[in-house]
């Protein structure tokens, strides 16, 4: 059996297991956590990523401040402290103003500071069940979307590793699959990180999935080519009127999609939404550090001493996305009034 | 003082020197070439490349031909290798043209075996010293196109590893730099060989201008952001329409520039100019071996028994294109008449 990316042991005083997915492929190591703060460490050098996860893990580390003395003082402050681990990914703030709401309700109800951890716990257990459930509910609503036979083109990681279930583009590829439909899937390798290569790669050969990778460079010519049947991907923040902030290297894939006419498909759901943002141009993108890319290359590969940049994530223009898949189903044509409908809608 | 990319050494008994550009920029190793198999091999695995590069050591590798037994076949049978060894870059058909032609009017004069190796070393020399002139022509320019305090975007190697002169869009750039601008050039990496890490960070390193690297992913989304001033890339075959054959990625970035107004230069001589292609879907684009995607990422960052695809080049709509800066000039629009205009004016 494969390790789940998020797990919680135990009750309240239990701990937060999380596959080091740094490590991946080549060893399966469980991190304990323990700590807000070895929380806020793993989050921070992505040993579990993907928006829906990051949320899901943030909302289990709210119940590891619990236990200490002045529980709500110490809870709070996790909140404050997990909001700082990353910027750019919505779901961190959806899922700590969940807890952050149920800590201020059960303070107002003046309850004792020993139901704060079980509550805390139950919400966390919540957010990550539903997340499995929208995964299974995109995963519907997607496979709608491709054929038998089709060629698929996804970047980044959006599978099981990123979220509490199935995952959001890759999930829908998943759930395809097991409809019978016969795919092949090509993987960006997704540098920096090399999600895709390191990831993805991993996930479709345990989903038995026929893929191959790609150079992040290469995809765009191989849609040009009329060798993709359609570019499915998932997203850290889509704004108010439709603009979608994901991994360095969708805004190519979706630039040469619309030029091609391919479709072009979004897989997030709702809780990805961040209706407060106006446009993708106010969406924070974090700027990680250049080490990240040098540290495969060096020291052979570059010169000693060069400089590099590392913004985590671009901006796609809601126009060039040919339909979003939430859990609620395809919004094809995505525009502030679509964005706006799934919005009251969201649970 | 640096070693040059390509040189002959002696007279036609002599050899040809070619900088190793595989163990760049770690070591500088000169390889000493003297059958036309070593040639080819050279050719394949890189140790030399860019378009017009590989046109002139080509150029070499007929003399290497002509001081066998039977040189007049020998020649015609290398040129018949040495066309195969690569298929994109169009340099390297029109340098074999060029001195086929040689071969078969010396043929033609019934002239002595004995004559032909020094003539085909005279016409090498002046293939290699006509495309230095290219590049200075180029350079200047594609330099008025810029402006002090610019900051550019170039994508794989264009400068003087990939010419016989200072290069083509690189060579622009560093013409600009001696012209006193203060630049900055955002360098892609260009995956799966690295060529903007390994030859273009060396070479502005060499020059001393302000260099920082970026993923090829990471480039969209930096012009999107206002980010850059122009991007300056070069070209492995431009077709008659204007389509423009280059280093996958390069697609990726002229529609970036193309959907948030950034200038998108491509710098080529014209003998990268294919008037026998009506547009850039007929030009062959070279599909490499997937081996060189996974040889850096292999053993722990891909699972094992990973597949990968590796086509070398894309090809970019003519429309995209800025302008296409030859030895001739500026040709802003790049069209089927600019460029039929350009052919004529072709030395």
């Amino acid at each position: 059996m494969p390790l789940p990316s998020i797990a919680w042991h135990g009750d309240q005083a239990g701990s937060l297991r999380l596959l080091d997915q740094t490590q991946l492929p080549s060893r399966q190591v469980e991190l304990k956590i323990d700590t807000v703060e070895a929380l806020v460490d793993a989050l921070r050098r992505l040993a579990v990523r993907g928006a829906p996860a990051i949320g899901i893990a943030a909302a289990y580390g709210c119940v590891l401040a619990a236990r200490q003395t002045g529980a709500f003082e110490r809870v709070r402050g996790a909140i404050a402290a997990l909001r700082r681990a990353r910027p750019t990914a919505v779901n961190l703030f959806w899922a700590l103003d969940r807890m952050a709401k149920l800590v201020d309700r059960l303070a107002a109800e003046q309850a004792p500071a020993t139901r704060l951890g079980p509550r805390l716990l139950e919400e966390a257990r919540a957010i990550h069940a539903e997340d499995a459930e929208l995964c299974e509910r995109m995963g519907e609503h997607g496979a709608a979307l491709l054929r038998d036979r089709h060629n698929l083109l996804t970047h980044c990681n959006t599978g099981r590793l990123a979220t509490g279930g199935i995952g959001t583009a890759l999930g829908v590829i998943v759930t395809a699959a097991r409809q019978g439909m016969d795919l092949h899937v090509l993987v960006d390798e997704t540098r920096p990180l090399l999600q895709g290569a390191r990831l993805t790669m991993f996930e479709l050969a345990e989903a038995e999935i026929p893929h191959t990778l790609v150079a992040d460079g290469a995809a765009p010519g191989l849609i040009a080519r009329g060798e993709v049947d359609a570019v499915l991907v998932g997203a850290d923040r889509i704004a108010a009127n439709g603009d979608v902030a994901n991994k360095v290297g969708t805004l190519a894939l979706a630039l040469a999609a619309d030029l091609y006419d391919v479709p072009f498909y979004v897989v997030a759901p709702t809780t990805s939404v961040d209706p407060s943002i106006a446009t993708g141009t106010e969406i924070p993108i974090e700027e990680r550090s250049g080490a990240e890319l040098l540290a495969w290359l060096t020291p052979t590969l570059v010169p000693a001493g060069s400089v590099a940049r590392n913004p985590a994530f671009d901006v796609t223009p809601a126009r060039l996305v040919t339909a979003l898949v939430t859990e609620h189903g395809v919004s094809a044509g995505v525009s502030a009034a679509s964005i706006k409908s799934l919005c009251c809608g969201r649970r």
